[in-house]
């Protein structure tokens, strides 16, 4: 991009890209001390597992019905009983994470720079809106893509088209950012230029999907980007 | 099945059904030293999750592919360097898995009732009839089935339609057997019979599917379709 190539818009994940999907861990591990970690984690992997096997088999559900399943599945293989109050605990932080610490500060940046930009996010309508503005950064976005009318979760095609779709332009002219190595690469597949945020510093997925510039922050898309 | 309601055939998942997948952890720990029940089963993990997110963004690969995939990815995470001896031992081993202890006397038994039976597999022809042939299973199956004719793997539908194809009869009027949970679950969403050999004691999946019925080993099974 700073070569001279525009793009028409930039496309965000929402859940582990600009939120900490994380941020669960502490609360975990105050509820069942020493399991945080593993439960949080569980937790994340189950919950995109779910969405995969439900759009794999046309048995679409709310993205907010997978998370709760999800956390049941995780808390019953840690082998923790999980209350009804600290379910809700759990969940009601779910539904308010916070933004990654350079997240503000970056998409303003970009606002600064007169750039479009999107959240297209496997959470569903309501899901997704309480979270963007609970993290304070709707002010941010021209448009708000929930997967919930096509539904299907990504790395189905329909999912990534709502990008296109509401810009009114190809993915090949849209960047599309995400912090999970299995969006990119369906991403890629559809036809997005990507930038890759590997907050993890996860080794690269091995899918043939053509390479995407990488970054380990938000900030390091604002240098990509740089005019 | 004891109540009396008759089965068509029986249909087998392949990989962790009938074959052990975790036998190659003991010679990458070999090569690895304490890293190889870590290695195994991320690379066992990255194979499903890389034949799902193909399958649900039409990026099909042959599963002999997807399994080299997921070996690097593994061996990557792991932070260890998988040289081209090393790779060579893991995947010939691959190539010829052990069956589980009880697969050969449990399927004997079954076979013995005159029962049909039958493999639907991820994986590709040639890969999984090697396996099935090493492992001295063959004798035992009228049909040898992998997805790859219709270049999609499970949980997609049309993988599951290969056995009321072959046995020509409806899905409900065959038994669907796999050790893998996500396996079932897709199998009763497509609506076959199914019975979930839980081999690694894990929670019931959160997905929303009709319950299967539920063993320790294929000896369960054994018991299950008693006359």
């Amino acid at each position: 991009m700073s070569s001279g190539e525009a793009v028409a818009g930039v496309v965000f994940d929402a859940y582990g890209t600009l939120l900490d999907v994380y941020a669960v861990e502490a609360t975990a591990d105050a509820l069942f001390p020493g399991k945080g970690p593993a439960i949080a984690r569980l937790w994340r992997d189950k919950q995109i597992a779910y969405s995969q096997l439900r759009t794999m088999s046309g048995q679409y559900a709310l993205f907010w019905q997978i998370t709760e399943d999800a956390l049941d599945y995780a808390c019953e293989f840690a082998r923790v009983r999980l209350g009804p109050d600290a379910r809700e605990k759990l969940l009601r932080q779910y539904r308010a994470l916070p933004p990654h610490a350079e997240v503000r500060a970056s998409l303003g940046t970009l606002k600064e720079r007169n750039l479009k930009l999107a959240v297209l996010s496997n959470g569903d309508t309501v899901m997704l809106n309480e979270a963007i503005a609970a993290a304070g950064l709707s002010e941010f976005f021209d448009h708000i893509l929930s997967v919930e009318p096509v539904r299907k979760f990504k790395t189905a095609p329909e999912a990534y088209q709502l990008g296109p779709d509401a810009f009114g332009c190809l993915a090949t002219n849209l960047l599309f950012v995400s912090s999970n190595g299995w969006d990119i690469a369906g991403a890629s597949w559809f036809g997005y230029k990507t930038f890759w945020i590997n907050r993890a510093g996860a080794p690269r997925e091995r899918l043939g999907a053509s390479p995407a510039e990488t970054g380990a922050t938000m900030a390091d898309l604002v240098r990509h980007l740089a005019p």
